[in-house]
């Protein structure tokens, strides 16, 4: 066990609150205040330009723990919160925000810049886990779950292609392109796809067409009015994870 | 109280199961072994060709009952369950299956039989909330939700757009016809829509053009892989009732 693993630890209401970092990416760790074995552990993905306290983020992470016993993780993609963003990375944000100032189609820009972020942020969720296996109230068999919607769903499409760890996903409110599609053809775990429904900047029929995609069997789609800004959801909780993450055993059936 | 409005009562694994008719509808309320005032009453309609025992929408009444603590009613469609069928159905019915068998097109006849059905099922459920609201043990006030796919669906959607007792309802895979799209324009409520993604007989894109129609601020879609000859329904709960209809007071907000 390492004994320096965190570098902080807090208990607000309830919540025992760590942070980590496994290489370059900072991560933070909520717990229930004791914590039974098997416990699942679910990785929740933050959106484009947010972090990983970001209010959302932290909101659900809390539920997750108290609601559902879960302990939660979250790693800042690069660029984001506390990382230092690269000229690359910052010329493609300054050009996304040109393109929809000036009303022009970003979906150039997005493919890329997402493309990138996922090509390095795959490899630091995978350490993630790595690391996160290595602690004695985790450990390598529990199940794990993948949440996050727009950037969190570019990287967490990839991800649950390539690393069978992750045996449960909700993933939506993503722009899609080839790369999140061919990944989608990949994915054979229990996923939810959320989809806003009347979004300016995603449409819904590339959602659909993504739905489509996944190789998953148990798979469902949720479409709500409104944009990926606001996703409603308590009207879209099927209380999946406890469904998925608490069945005997680590392999989602 | 009328002395003789249940013409039978049993009790099984803890729900009561009580026999009634209104006008020429046959009926069945399910209650919890005692019943708090102010319990909400869900209303649920069975698919086409089928009955209100059938054995999915008993299981999903007494799930209701012992899960949520409510209250269920059923009503029998006109010629269906114990109902003489009249000759003009039978025809209707008759034409369909030979469509379906012949690989026709079913769609006309539907529309007219469906339309048909709905315009007799509106007026008899209406008479059995009028009815069911005048037993003690649920009165004028309590909140009312509506579930059913299929012919459900195309006598609820008409019956939740000129009935506001019913506060909340779930609709789905219900093949789509101008008298429904025209009813669903009408609807207000909160309504959750369930959207078979891959069924041979009912098109997505003409339940995603309903979805749209609902007036409905409260509205979410949730599709599924396959028919809607299986919903797979843990996957898709989101304890819709239970949310809408235990807030205070019977008007959803």
């Amino acid at each position: 066990m390492r004994t320096s693993f965190f570098t902080s630890e807090t208990i607000a209401d309830g919540v025992v609150e760590r942070d980590f970092q496994v290489g370059d990416a900072p991560g933070v760790l909520w717990s229930p205040a004791s914590v039974s074995p098997g416990t699942p552990l679910v990785l929740m993905g933050h959106g484009g330009g947010l972090n990983k306290r970001s209010p959302g983020l932290v909101g659900r992470a809390r539920d997750a723990v108290l609601r559902d016993g879960f302990i939660v993780a979250a790693i800042d993609a690069p660029g984001h919160g506390d990382r230092p963003r690269s000229a690359e990375d910052q010329h493609w944000v300054d050009t996304m925000l040109a393109e929809r100032a000036a009303g022009r189609s970003m979906a150039a820009t997005i493919a890329a810049y997402n493309g990138s972020l996922a090509e390095r942020a795959v490899p630091e969720w995978r350490a993630t886990i790595d690391a996160l296996q290595e602690l004695p109230e985790i450990g390598a068999e529990v199940p794990i779950g993948f949440s996050g919607m727009t950037l969190a769903s570019a990287i967490g499409i990839p991800l649950a292609a390539v690393d069978d760890r992750i045996t449960a996903a909700i993933f939506g409110g993503v722009f899609v392109y080839e790369a999140i599609t061919r990944a989608a053809r990949q994915v054979t775990i229990p996923i939810e796809f959320l989809l806003p429904w009347n979004d300016d900047e995603i449409d819904r029929e590339s959602g659909m067409a993504l739905f489509d995609a996944f190789a998953s069997q148990d798979k469902t789609l949720h479409a709500f009015p409104g944009s990926h800004f606001r996703v409603p959801i308590e009207r879209i909780d099927t209380r999946f994870f406890a469904r998925q993450l608490r069945r005997e055993g680590s392999i989602a059936a």
